[in-house]
């Protein structure tokens, strides 16, 4: 052990190799709570090099590796373990914004740039990068890219993978792979790049990616929306998207006793309508054309008068119930505090269990319906609030298993809720983890409920790649 | 060899079980003429389990099985040799369209379905599936999938990979594997289905496929813009993206030499401008909101006047020399077909070859520069036509050796002509194929010059999925 320890000295430098505890505890605790353990030691590589030489040497003595960018997943992805056996590669000196490109709308960077650095580079040339979640302060690229990170604009954007062109990976041998493609079409073989994109650095370390940016919004308009059910709902997201040519960047789900939750956490929170509606969403549309973002001679903001007359006439039929439109930016950043506000809401009050599903778009009703009908046979005094990226069918389910005593709970009913939450989401054609990934928080689940032709062939390919299973083991597969 | 036939004819009965010379014609001879051979049996299984039975029948008897859709692919992906000991598998009668959802967005489809057939159904309902090109109306959705097959739209929709949701597939041994997914978020595991989609059916038969939809256009402005270079044409591209948010459908590069062929194909072809420039686009938008599509009390179409205001500013800066806009639904017709005559110009005048480069956006401009200083050095008498999915950095270069001996052309010629186009496509991190694929047409370039380590995981994966070499052997893996 100590010999591999000194070996990867020589490769990164002294400084860069941490093997005392007090050192590794930012790397060996995850953000969760749920893991903390103890690395054999944390290596920090400082170019693509450094990771391959890292990994041959991973190689030759069959050490497993846990790739690590900024130890903010929710699923113990970057956990390794209690054993002190696992090496932690750390991508955070690998943090260089090597190009922003205004003429191919690309940017190319390492894997571990902050994802909020990289927002910045963008909009200082006007372009954005549309990957957008709470962590962004320190989450990082290249485990945004292992785990196809989600969030708030995958309506608009799609999920990190559609944001990707080009990737670099070191396989677990130390070979590198170069797939920094700049290419908008490409077939010149299998598509590697989308298989390492969500692979949890269970195929390999991804070193370097190609990111596409786009135009920066010019304008924004927000609202929250009382509807009549999940169905109307829908119809508001398709005719917004058809009055706006695809313009929706956010649809998010509120329903009523969430309010009355964040009341709770913030007595002075404005509520959106003066009688909450069972079901709500924050919709926000954006433009990125000046004339529309600007008011012309009727005091009017085009895109804003566009959000207004579309609400009007949902109104008069019947699936919009209400709604308040942000007239400033001050009421647009309200808003967002709201939504941004679910986890404050779930930890102050301490929640019991959250989830991370998915179900089609056309699913979302009879999922919660069936939920609302099921719940009371495994948590009888259960209060549930659920937040829910609407627009792609993502629905954070989570609950009070007693509102009187929130954080008590009893990991046998846990267990029962979150089995009876999968039952109902399988039934349904969903997912058990639509965007936090597998790590290995869901690994059971993955084993119960994953296609068994498919997990064969995710092992088979895991075989193929590295065959010594030094690359993240234990995660992801069962 | 008779046995086997036997089996198959039992799997699916005799009629679609061919094996007579004249039957198997339309099966063993390809579109471009390059590729006439003779298989075994064409094999025209009804469902999904019958796929099942024939593969799991061609791995017990290690019998190489060529997958073939509408067999209009350029790059002879479907061609089972001359050698009469493949079984052609043969789509066409699992034609399903499963269901068409309107609140979802989304299509279920078996793989048999023909493009046409598909945008038909879609369009009953007001939606669109936006895969367009040449050989819609026999291609099909199994065929564009396992060849990510490109196209006009992909600057606004993608590649057909883009519009996948989900998938179903027969493994080589017979297995099924159902990716059938309806979900836009789904991190539980490998993307298996990009690993599928675009392997020309190396790696499994893709059978069925989830598929996204969209509002259909209500309005189209189309135009055909002189402009100044290249960089100019970017610069036009990006200014529509901005002010119609990214609803630039087609962005289609074409040099006046390209007016001048389609005038000696079809003298009464109307010309866009009184004096052709060496640079022309054909641009369209599109927009879903009927406000923007229906003239307003001034008579114009909102659509169309942001496109005549956005050309007029660009005209007025310099970037844009001349432009006509289509003022009717016949204009727009006409300068499509202009288009779409590619095909007719170059075989009408017998072009010597054609090519299916990409590279980054920003190098379009150098790869032309650069093949106008070399091209000589290997055809000195040589006429460039060029024409180009621009938007996507896809080009299309074809040329005649010799103008006046149109036909004529030598094969070590022809070689040294390919290599250096690829040679200067290589030199600007571009691809050698970017929307044809491989299949057999391009397998010594990708022995050439395909990224190495690349090369070594896809063999890795290819012996992983595929351990007996029987799913289109000899196909895109060198």
């Amino acid at each position: 052990m100590q010999d591999i320890i000194n070996r990867l000295s020589r490769i990164v430098g002294h400084t860069n190799c941490l093997s005392g505890d007090d050192l590794r505890e930012k790397y060996d605790h995850d953000i969760t709570g749920s893991y903390k353990g103890r690395s054999l030691a944390v290596v920090r590589p400082a170019s693509t090099e450094d990771v391959s030489k890292i990994l041959a040497l991973a190689f030759e003595t069959s050490t497993a590796v846990v790739p690590l960018g900024g130890n903010t997943g929710l699923a113990g992805g970057g956990f390794a373990g209690a054993d002190g056996d696992k090496i932690i590669l750390s991508l955070e000196r690998m943090n260089k914004i090597t190009s922003i490109n205004r003429q191919s709308r690309l940017a190319r960077v390492e894997a571990g740039v902050v994802l909020a650095n990289l927002h910045a580079a963008a909009e200082a040339v006007d372009l954005v990068f549309p990957l957008v979640f709470g962590a962004r302060g320190s989450c990082m690229i290249g485990g945004n890219l292992s785990t196809n990170a989600g969030g708030s604009n995958v309506v608009r954007y799609g999920n990190t993978r559609a944001l990707c062109l080009g990737l670099e990976v070191v396989l677990a041998d130390g070979e590198i792979v170069n797939l920094m493609s700049e290419l908008h079409k490409d077939n010149t073989g299998y598509d590697l790049k989308d298989l390492f994109i969500g692979a949890e650095g269970t195929l390999g370390v991804i070193t370097g990616a190609v990111l596409k940016l786009f135009d920066k919004p010019k304008a924004y308009a927000t609202a929250m929306v009382a509807v009549a059910d999940i169905a109307s709902a829908l119809e508001v997201l398709h005719r917004l998207q058809a009055v706006s040519g695809g313009a929706v960047e956010a649809f998010e789900y509120m329903p009523r006793n969430y309010f009355r939750h964040l009341q709770m956490v913030d007595a002075s929170a404005p509520m959106p309508f003066d009688k909450l509606a069972d079901t709500a969403v924050l919709v926000e549309i954006a433009t990125t054309n000046a004339q529309h973002a600007t008011a012309g001679p009727d005091g009017k903001v085009p895109l804003v008068a566009l959000l207004e007359n579309t609400l009007v006439a949902l109104l008069e039929s019947g699936q919009v119930l209400d709604a308040t439109i942000a007239q400033s930016e001050s009421q647009r950043t309200e808003m967002w505090r709201q939504r941004e506000m679910a986890f404050e809401v779930a930890t102050h009050l301490g929640v019991s269990l959250t989830t991370d599903v998915s179900v089609p778009l056309d699913k979302v009703d009879a999922f919660l319906n069936e939920m609302t009908a099921r719940i009371g046979s495994v948590a009888p005094k259960a209060e549930v609030v659920v937040i829910s990226h609407l627009g792609d069918g993502n629905l954070h389910y989570s609950l009070w298993v007693d509102p009187e005593n929130p954080g008590q709970v009893d990991e046998a009913q846990k267990t029962a809720i979150y089995n009876l939450v999968e039952d109902v989401v399988e039934k349904l054609s969903g997912s058990f983890s639509a965007e936090h990934g597998i790590g290995l928080a869901k690994i059971g689940s993955m084993a119960r409920r994953k296609d068994k032709a498919a997990l064969a062939v995710m092992r088979r390919i895991k075989r193929a790649l590295d065959p010594k299973n030094i690359m993240n083991p234990g995660k992801m597969l069962p």
